[in-house]
């Protein structure tokens, strides 16, 4: 629970004073409207209150598709009335993001790298303080690529690194680099570790990730449209990744744990390996593979929504 | 025209030699088979010198449904026969990216953000090179934040530049900051603003972009999650920016300038401001208003293909 100064409170929000703070703007609060605009969703236009409220989970992935199949893939595991095909995208509006409310679960695309999660997590982070939740555990699901790992395999981050291996995140504001920690929850991490032992299904780690800006020359690869560098280069790189504790990479790792972490938000990220870059740069693995691939950090994080719901013991 | 080297290109490639070389990656020609993974399109799969090799015309932005409106809207122009709406997503097994063909002109959404355009544009180069394209122009069109400019006009990007103020692009590759210039096409960007002067229905100027990795912070609003500075402050960098040479603030043109002038292709980026920094962070305009700003672009980009051509004088 973070301390919250009462005077920085207008009268209006006084009955947020036992809440969790997640915002961290001082401005916020004497905006006559907020719109979130790349959800279509305002503080006007919509009862943010009465719409998520209840909201206590937050998955987030890069794919509209995958988060789509998520929420009905939640419903179901939730066993809540109603039919899945009946869950509708909230931001239907637009098509920058999609988003599905499934009971106390919230399921949204973020699409592609850094930026495009950050938009995203500013707007959901705004959207749960005016919807005045509480006790929000957050975890982005993803594919990735692993190293040294066999296909298929989960990694569940200790930390988020960067580039150069160091657990950190770089935000530039108005010009100058501010550098926040990008450490990650430790008990949703271990956690969800012993959901994976109770589910046993596919091998599951806990290592660092490492967030990369670009998905060919960024990640060491060999296929891009670019590469100025030989195999042997390229596999050294991976090597020292490796000896960093790296064992996966992707691409949204760093900002979000940072975000989360500044917001006072609990977060975990969780990612399938849909490769060993130590073997190859292409993904080649056939599709109805990768779909069983895809499910698996959904199946550990709904086992541990249903564990602490209550419905599994 | 790029110089190629003869010893550079296995026999399967002899007849490329003739040809621009968009690609800068002496790996691509041993493989046997390139996955363009984030397109669902493949060398092995798809016959794509049949499907993209009369391609003269790119156009790309970050919305899937303004790449769609543009492409019925192309097709319109150039009066092509067949119905608009069967025009369909060439990659809709996959919701990474939308892409429509229209004779010779392709239409590609990009998502938000460097690394998700980055990942694009490597395998939309890739592509063009296995079509075995020429004469290629890429233009991106999109939505920015004005800087002393009336919403609604379009700026045309002399250089893209950093947060900084700089024309440059940091990529890391194997842990180490490579810096490449972002210089874009000067012929095209005059041509289009002459396009602009014929079409005189909206105003149009040619001045710098700045390209950020955030929308909030990064971009120096006051209405996001995270905020730790002024409103003075924030209109201290604006105008340092305008000083610079700065008109308005996106988020992909320093990565989709910088690629384009490394692999030989000619590039323009074209956006409309949808609000004027000075006065406000918030994007309020009605929809209506939105959508119209949005065609600006569009309809510079198609007089200029029009007039490519040779359909107008």
């Amino acid at each position: 629970m973070a301390p919250i100064l009462l005077n920085c409170l207008g009268t209006e929000h006084s009955e947020y004073i036992e809440q969790e703070q997640y915002v961290k703007n001082p401005h916020l609060d004497s905006m006559e409207e907020d719109i979130l605009y790349h959800f279509n969703l305002g503080t006007k236009t919509h009862n943010l209150p009465a719409m998520f409220g209840d909201i206590k989970f937050v998955c987030v992935g890069g794919s509209a598709n995958r988060m789509r199949t998520f929420a009905q893939f939640i419903h179901q595991e939730l066993e809540l009335p109603g039919n899945v095909d009946d869950i509708r995208d909230i931001c239907e509006e637009t098509d920058r993001y999609s988003m599905y409310k499934v009971g106390p679960v919230l399921s949204i695309s973020h699409g592609m790298g850094v930026p495009s999660i950050s938009i995203m997590l500013h707007e959901l982070i705004k959207l749960l303080y005016h919807a005045r939740c509480r006790d929000v555990v957050l975890f982005r699901i993803g594919t990735s690529g692993g190293i040294g790992l066999a296909p298929g395999t989960v990694v569940i981050t200790d930390k988020a690194v960067d580039s150069f291996f160091r657990p950190q995140f770089e935000q530039v504001v108005l010009g100058k680099v501010i550098i926040r920690s990008t450490e990650l929850d430790e008990e949703v991490a271990r956690e969800l570790l012993q959901c994976s032992a109770e589910l046993s299904g596919f091998p599951t780690v806990i290592g660092n990730t490492m967030c990369t800006h670009d998905f060919y020359e960024g990640q060491g690869r060999l296929d891009g449209a670019l590469c100025s560098f030989s195999t042997e280069e390229k596999l050294e790189y991976l090597r020292k990744a490796h000896e960093a504790g790296v064992r996966n990479i992707e691409m949204e790792s760093t900002v979000f744990a940072a975000m989360c972490r500044v917001c006072n938000l609990k977060a975990a990220v969780i990612c399938v390996t849909l490769l060993n870059r130590f073997e190859g740069d292409q993904i080649s693995t056939p599709h109805d593979v990768l779909v069983e691939y895809q499910s698996r950090p959904q199946c550990l994080v709904a086992h541990f929504i249903k564990k602490h719901l209550g419905l599994i013991a």
